[in-house]
């Protein structure tokens, strides 16, 4: 079994050392304890709700930061860690970005390719597609937050092999009905349930210059079931068998890859 | 507003008669009870387990048989219905077909495309895309059951401009945690809300051949929430704005169809 764990903390604003503290201390401590897979929110390092590209500007760090090789090093054992972080690229532009880690270092950086309302006034959006990372515990595909919402998108990264969708999020909060669970964690279900994947979404905590966000931190397992989600300690974590995703049988005759019919999808690539 | 209903009948297998007496009486009565779109279940007219060919064969009946004429004159004003049957095709194959129709006849035939497990068994698959049908009350996209299940599909639909996607289904009962509603409305709300369409799925009701149905008939607005299910009746009904469908926005600068990113959905296409 793989014990995958989200941590949903509150980043500040802009306040990237504290930012820093905060994140190795949660990785060591969560992977001390036996988190095999630790996913931290979107945007970790920085916070969200930007007023000005400076203050963007003041707190994105490059990959190669000594920063991101601290987050390795807090890493115990053979934990692998998914962590968003706001990225000043080699290109001078900035992205909403998440890398993959383990003790050795950086195995994969993935900048979020659909952004979200504002995020469009500070980063630019990424051109490659998402990775799907080989660990000792599975593979783990990557996406960040609003990529979730595109089923199109979703797909492709579940035919690419992906065990499990480890997804850092900022969900502002929206207004649902008493009898709903938040909508993204409901796309996470149906979502997982259509490709038979895992996924894991981490969540914020904490209200940032007004906003709320969720705290809907979940874990979805391969039939669509939401196995953990957050409750008032922002820890949420599940035990589960990643293998049961390499299954992609729905009865003798039904096999979710298999029965697709990819002739009649072409309408998909049109651009708007 | 127009009114949505979904009637969840109990075709009886093999019995062609009988489910017409039952069609007909039911188109009568809700399209004079008000239904302007009225939904029955996938395989109205000859049930779904079928033990050998020659059962299907038994009760398939042509797209032009006086049966679907029946239909239409049995619709009460404006009302507009889409049933499933059993479909002998002009080329000597076995369809499961869905009919959209209303008092002037027949507007669109759709075959589905993607077949349940032992459906293969006795059905061809559909290989023309789902219909966008223009009526009064909106544009209605019409698929059958699994075919709900394939995003990719549901999104081209959506692309093509439906408003509403009518959903015929004969949903097998499957094992479900306690705490969830069944996988088939999960995958209906995420898919409304992922495309800002309205989805009406009309299930059957009853046990055929110790199969037991899910009576999970669901009608599901444009943000996803479930506003109407089945409960004792087997009558599901909703009175919708329809035209909320045709706003795409979901906030100032966040749309669901303009922020797609096609150019990374390539591998979408690849047959399997």
């Amino acid at each position: 079994m793989t014990r995958v764990v989200c941590r949903q903390l509150a980043p500040r604003v802009t306040e990237l050392a504290a930012n820093q503290r905060q994140i190795v201390r949660t990785i060591a401590e969560s992977t001390a304890a036996g988190a095999d897979i630790l996913i931290l929110p979107e945007l970790a390092t920085s916070g969200y709700v930007f007023e000005s590209r400076a203050e963007l500007e003041s707190c994105a760090v490059r990959a190669t930061d000594p920063l991101l090789t601290d987050w390795a090093t807090a890493i115990a054992g053979t934990g692998v860690v998914i962590a968003g972080f706001a990225e000043l690229g080699e290109d001078g532009l900035y992205y909403n970005s998440a890398a993959v880690l383990d003790s050795t270092g950086i195995l994969a950086v993935y900048r979020k390719a659909h952004l979200w309302d504002r995020e469009k006034l500070f980063f630019t959006a990424g051109s490659q597609p998402p990775p799907v990372v080989e660990t000792g515990f599975g593979r783990i595909g990557v996406l960040i937050c609003y990529d979730l919402e595109f089923p199109e998108y979703t797909r492709v990264l579940a035919l690419a092999g992906a065990d499990l969708i480890a997804v850092p999020t900022n969900w502002p909060l929206a207004a649902r009905p008493d009898t709903e669970r938040p909508p993204e964690v409901l796309i996470a279900q149906a979502t997982a349930r259509v490709n038979r994947v895992f996924i894991a979404c981490c969540d914020r905590a904490g209200t940032e210059r007004g906003q709320r966000w969720t705290e809907g931190s979940s874990i979805v397992d391969e039939n669509g079931w939401l196995i953990a989600s957050a409750g008032a300690d922002q820890v949420v974590q599940a035990d589960v068998d990643l293998g049961r995703a390499r299954n992609k049988t729905l009865a003798p005759h039904s096999n979710v890859f298999t029965d697709r019919r990819p002739e009649l999808y072409a309408p998909i690539l049109r651009t708007p």
